[in-house]
């Protein structure tokens, strides 16, 4: 007979093109991990996927003993974290307002947890990655969008709505126009799309020095930073500027919240350190005064599956 | 007898030109208020300054039963609260490294609080004005200096070090030159050096439509503020743009921090509606999505008031 506290925890990531699914156990080990391709999954499809894992990982459906404890998901845009509701997703174009937690917990019978992408990547950083053990830390993701999550006295902090939506700061006045609607936020200028936009023209000043031959309709911040590996000085000028702007920001971000540490994850922080030199030497020019406590700037160690695994972790212990 | 829950509590706030004094009653009434004139001080003649305070309230030295229970100072700058150090301040230019917590109560015998201006503002706002009963807010103090204090969960928050410098947020990326040597600052935008800059340039366009004179050297703040009470569409349109520039930080800083509301004082915010409206609209404009919640900005309530009385609550209660 399986025992509450010797039950497993099933995380889901939606993705705008998988789901990435973690199974752990009560020890917060990573019991499994896999993907599944779902491009722009209808809320069915998702219920279906998570089925479908949840009897892989031993649930037979309400009534029964089961050795599944909780179900947490994770999912970019705005959730409300009180009701699990999923109210606007950009990987999920077609939700609007859809009770995910609820529509779960009617399946499954399972308590079940709805939190952003973000929340999610903090809690698996901050209980099993880079920032164990801290208590003020500000979490960055980078990618297509860039966002973050605030944890402040050791606790996973949400202000009055939906804190942490640090890549719609203002970095540039009147800067380049953002996916919000806003011009200039630090999500318009150290994005995926700024990334590759920046790299092009790199590339075409740089165009005579080129070891190899790159097609700038086809780079990504992956192939960018691959280029930057083998030395192409296009690619790593795109990500000094980058790093350069993302630092100053950090900066501002120091200034007003001192935490003890900045932990950057998602796709684009694989770019490693032609990013985070830049960023860190940047952040510590701009920075006020040298008294102050200097925070640290580091990558996030749970790579794609921070997200699954963070999503799992809400049924394992309180934030 | 004086009896400790009776006993009142003293404040001071030490700015560039003068020392502000409140004396609070247990309850919280302010019982005096008054203000010395003394430029850049040294050391010894703000120690001399407190002495003369406590007797007119009423303290005979250590060793006696005092009415006073305690004693509090704000002061501009670096300071180190938990040691209630004057690292270095503006306003104090010969003071760095200044022990004035022990030296007061060395001299005096009191508990003793040292905490820098913005803290002292926040306290006062919270506890008696614009913020009572709120339990997230961000203050910002709008002068030759922009500063603020962040309220979180029902406490003043300081992260690892000094937070709430959030004039030193970089707004414009590579923009103009800030006090702290940064580039962009938030500051260097709508602290009184920028509006004044800014005021000349528009009443150097404006010219023929003035209704009065007015001599671009001597301008300020408060004079700026003046001439658009008076309808002069030069110093109107500073202000629009100074409140427009500080609603696109705020909405970065709601973005990050979603805060119940912002208290906006320092001496600038005294422009009113000529400030706040274009503030509150550009906020609006710029923050993330419609689902969230708008913080509200409102005037701070205790005016040049709130440092002194704010160094006094540390004595009356916990923050």
């Amino acid at each position: 007979m399986v025992q509450k506290h010797d039950a497993f925890s099933v995380g889901f990531d939606i993705g705008g093109t998988n789901i990435k699914i973690a199974v752990l156990t009560p020890k917060r080990g990573i019991h499994r991990f896999w993907t599944v391709s779902q491009p722009r999954p209808l809320p069915e499809e998702v219920l279906a996927t998570i089925d479908d894992a949840l009897r892989i990982a031993g649930h037979k459906g309400s009534g029964f003993r089961s050795p599944v404890r909780g179900v947490g998901v994770g999912c970019a845009g705005l959730i409300d974290a009180n009701s699990g509701s999923v109210i606007e997703s950009p990987n999920l174009p077609q939700w609007k307002h859809v009770p995910l937690a609820d529509l779960i917990h009617q399946r499954t019978g399972l308590p079940t947890t709805v939190r952003n992408d973000a929340d999610v990547f903090a809690l698996a950083e901050w209980k099993l990655g880079t920032a164990r053990k801290k208590t003020d830390v500000v979490f960055v993701t980078l990618g297509t969008g860039v966002g973050g999550a605030l944890l402040i006295n050791g606790h996973l902090y949400h202000g009055a709505g939906f804190a942490g939506e640090l890549g719609h700061a203002t970095v540039k006045l009147d800067g380049p126009r953002c996916s919000c609607g806003n011009r200039g936020c630090l999500e318009s200028l150290v994005g995926s799309g700024a990334i590759v936009r920046r790299a092009r023209r790199y590339l075409a000043v740089d165009g005579g020095k080129r070891r190899k031959s790159y097609c700038p309709a086809s780079l990504t911040p992956e192939l960018i930073s691959d280029a930057a590996r083998h030395g192409e000085q296009w690619a790593v000028r795109t990500f000094a500027e980058t790093g350069r702007i993302l630092g100053i920001a950090l900066a501002g971000l120091a200034n007003t919240l001192s935490p003890e540490l900045f932990v950057i994850g998602g796709g684009v922080s694989r770019a490693g350190t032609w990013l985070f030199r830049p960023a860190r030497d940047a952040m510590i020019g701009a920075m006020l005064g040298k008294a102050r406590a200097i925070p640290r700037v580091l990558p996030a160690r749970l790579g794609n599956k921070a997200g699954a695994v963070g999503a799992a972790l809400f049924h394992l212990e309180d934030e």
